[in-house]
């Protein structure tokens, strides 16, 4: 039996290889599957951004036009999505997308789903879920007619529509937030959304509100007595904790995604 | 001992009692989480229809206002919500909000979130928060500058993103719902979207579909040559399955709800 290889079996990972599969580039919604695998260190890779030969054509072919289905896994709506190779059926790659399925699976597999059982995982998920409507209704306030078309097209309805999010929204949504830390507050003194580590509600809130602060600058500050908890508190805190990667060259720039600066769109001086 | 009155734990319920707490009178958010109780054969209060005297400021205390948690429970942020009596810590009721969330739930403790394990609950996760997607989508079509404006007050935003969402969205996501039919013919010949038995992710399209047959008929029974698969056997096949509740009263009609009959805002004849 001497000087035999060692089986390949051996070799095997001891952890899962996560693939993200999202556009290049722009943070937009891969951000919040991004900032689940840096608040727990946990590695993945970033297959349009870290191939730019052929990662996005990779993509492409998983997430995008019509296909139908990849490794034994259905077809994916549109990005993001999730590949976890040897995680499906037969030793395929498990295929997941939709921003809150992979929050979900992830929130699970890395630990940022509260450590309070079914329970608390269902919070986390109902106020990460809450983030993710509110990212849509920011989206559309450059894009209220159509995702299709220019903002330059509908410019007059962006108009309309950010004043509604500005002076409506966005404080409706920030009140319920903030509430939910005052609730969490014996836990955790306003820097946890529910119980007392980090999850996948307060990154993914905490990504909506540094979206915010880049997209309406003026609105955030005039809004910022009015929720202490949430704008102060709350989002340095989670920052503090992200830091390391905040500091990194993996964190993409605003600039055409979902958080956008136009000027004009944000309260008047 | 003789003559002892048994005692009161004897009384406590076989089945958890569910409560949904939804606005009355409209099938709203709250429809898709009525389907799934309906499906499975599943007693359910409605809270708010049921009780026309007090039902609706049950659901006003827990769901809306600046309401800070029920019941040891977290705020909500609005309706739909699920109150489970006991469910909770220390025997407190258990509250959860967001309309995916209640789904995901039911989907496990009512049989409904498919027979093949983790790998199928992750899409039926996935099916129907991309229908949810598509619900808010076509509440856009008549609301697409503000929630809380009339739509009189927005008619001619309304009339371009109606078009952009007829003539756009509906075929992307008519294609990927048809993709994933066809995905999954070896198991159940187009009449379901994951696994071979009946899902929320079923029901949940499915309310998509006839809420768009009462929104848009002229544009579904155009493009209904087109997915074959999709609006007409997995239509048919799952409007059968529900057939009972279908016809009975506790069917609510549309009316002002997400989905609205403005014929200027369907396809030109």
């Amino acid at each position: 039996m001497s000087g035999q290889q060692a089986p390949a079996v051996k070799k095997q990972r001891t952890q899962p290889s996560y693939e993200l599969l999202y556009h290049p580039h722009i943070p937009g919604r891969g951000e919040f599957i991004r900032l689940a695998f840096e608040a727990a260190g946990v590695p993945y890779t970033d297959v349009a951004n870290e191939d730019s030969e052929n990662g996005y054509a990779k993509v492409q072919a998983t997430c995008m036009g019509d296909d139908s289905g990849t490794e034994g896994n259905p077809p994916v709506f549109s990005p993001p999505a999730l590949r976890i190779a040897g995680a499906g059926r037969g030793g395929n790659a498990l295929i997941i997308s939709q921003t809150p399925n992979c929050l979900i699976f992830l929130g699970d597999k890395l630990g940022l789903a509260g450590g309070g059982g079914e329970e608390e995982k269902l919070w986390v998920q109902q106020v990460a879920l809450t983030a993710l409507d509110l990212n849509n209704e920011v989206h559309d306030t450059h894009h209220p007619i159509g995702v299709s078309l220019y903002y330059e097209d509908q410019k007059e309805e962006s108009l309309k529509k950010a004043r509604d999010v500005r002076e409506n929204r966005l404080p409706k949504f920030f009140s319920y937030f903030s509430r939910m830390l005052s609730w969490n507050a014996a836990k955790a003194q306003h820097t946890k959304l529910v119980g007392d580590s980090l999850t996948y509600a307060d990154t993914t809130v905490w990504q909506v509100l540094d979206g915010l602060y880049f997209a309406f600058p003026k609105e955030m500050q005039a809004r910022q007595a009015e929720f202490p908890e949430l704008l102060d508190t709350f989002y340095k805190s989670v920052r503090e904790e992200l830091k390391t990667y905040l500091e990194s060259s993996r964190r993409l720039k605003y600039s055409e995604g979902v958080f956008r600066s136009y000027p004009e769109l944000d309260r008047p001086s």
